[in-house]
This record gives structure tokens, sequence and C-alpha cells, in this order.
């Protein structure tokens, strides 16, 4: 396997880690997203780590950056499906995934992602859909 | 890794195959799969197999078993993001996945299993929305 995919879904980018994250593959995913994110034009990124059971700070200092980049390119990006293990982990090795935004699954994450636009398009003419209707 | 996730969306669910899948693997995602059509009632099931470089027969049949499985329960299953290379392939091969719907993208997947939801719904009080609003 040479590259994690990114799949589209509507303005939302997803991506589910599933295997171990070497350099490589962690350098050319960084590289995937920011430009599917240019060439899609979308504005939210959900990172599923479901399969994850480790995270430890090679793979945290990565969520931060893909979170920076997209952030620099008008894209809010979500981190889903942490395992319990993982966030307690995660705590106790000091590396709390500041400025990394979490949800507990895929649709509240697209839940999330689209609260934060529809906030930010108060004004457009057509008005987003209520996030209730995601559930 | 131990098994491929399987994350929810809306009444959709969705199946990222990044592994090579041993038979351990794709027993294990068959019957997660059957258990998660059954607790979230969902009514489609996309595969999306843009990371896979080759489909042999053990994944055509374990494709093949995992739409006829949904079908029994209620569930369309849309395989996504064939690579032009493995279509090639497996015609080569003798093995055109008779039974298995295919789409370009997760997108056009959903479109698809949205539409042959809203032909099957025409008699609820509430209408399907139009499958235009997916793209």
């Amino acid at each position: 396997m040479d590259r994690v995919p990114v799949l589209s879904l509507g303005d939302v980018l997803l991506v589910s880690i599933q295997v171990d994250l070497e350099d490589r593959i962690a350098v050319q995913l960084q590289e995937d997203l920011a430009e599917r994110i240019v060439a899609t034009g979308a504005h939210g990124v959900l990172i599923d780590i479901t399969a994850l059971d480790i995270v430890d700070s090679f793979v945290g200092r990565m969520l931060a950056t893909i979170a920076s980049v997209s952030r620099v390119l008008d894209a809010e990006t979500v981190v889903v499906g942490m395992r319990p293990a993982v966030a307690i982990t995660l705590v106790e090795l000091g590396l709390p995934l500041r400025g990394i935004r979490t949800a507990l699954n895929v649709e509240l994450g697209l839940g999330l992602l689209r609260a934060a636009r529809g906030v930010d398009e108060v004004d457009e003419a057509e008005p987003e859909p209520e996030p209730a209707e995601l559930s």
C-alpha cells in the first residue's frame, strides 16, 4: 500500500487511517490532502482513526500539521473515531492534540463541520440546512 | 491492524479497504458489516477499493458474498473507486463481478444508493430528497 486514499463527500474530504504511518506515507498523505483541498474546494477534512491502537507523538504531530495546513487552505479538520484507550494514552503522554477538533464518529464530525460552516456562511443567500438533518 | 473499520454515514455504511485481505480479516469484515447493518438499519453499503492494486478471485468472491449477505438484510452494496487497471484485469481473469454494482467514487455511489432507495420508497409519506442535492 503506497498511500492512504482520500475520499470526497460533498465538500468534505474523508481519510480513514488504517495502516501504520511511516514517514513516507504520512508526508504523502499531507501532500495529497492539501492538493485535494485545493482541487475540490473542500471546506472540511475528517480523519478517522478508528483502526489505530496507538497514537504516538509522530502521529499526533502529523494530525496537527494536517490541521494547520488545512486551516491555511480554509478547511477545518476533525479527528473522529478515537478509541478510549488512545485518548487516555495521549493525555498521559502529555499530547492532548491541541488545535485539533475531535468528534466521536464520522456523522458527528460531519455535523460539527457543517455547523461551523453554517456559522461562517450566515450571510449567504441560501442558508445551510439545519445540522439536525444530519442525524 | 486486526480489522477494517466500518464507518456510518446516515443510512449508509462505508468501508475503505486498504490492507491486504487475509482470510481472517475478510471474514471479520463480513461479520462486522452484517452486524452493523442490523444494528443501524443501514440501507446501503459502500466499499471503497481505491487503495487496492489487485483484486483477485478471493477478493472478488468476498465482495460478492458481502453484496449477497447485505441484500438479504435489505441493503444494497456499491463498490467504488476501482482503478482502471483493476477493471481490465478482472475482465481478463473472467471475473466481471456479477451482481455487484459499481460507481466511480463515493459521491456517485451515494447517489446510486439514494436513487435506488428513492425508487423503492416512492409510496412513503415523506419523499426522499432529490439525488441532485447530493452533488
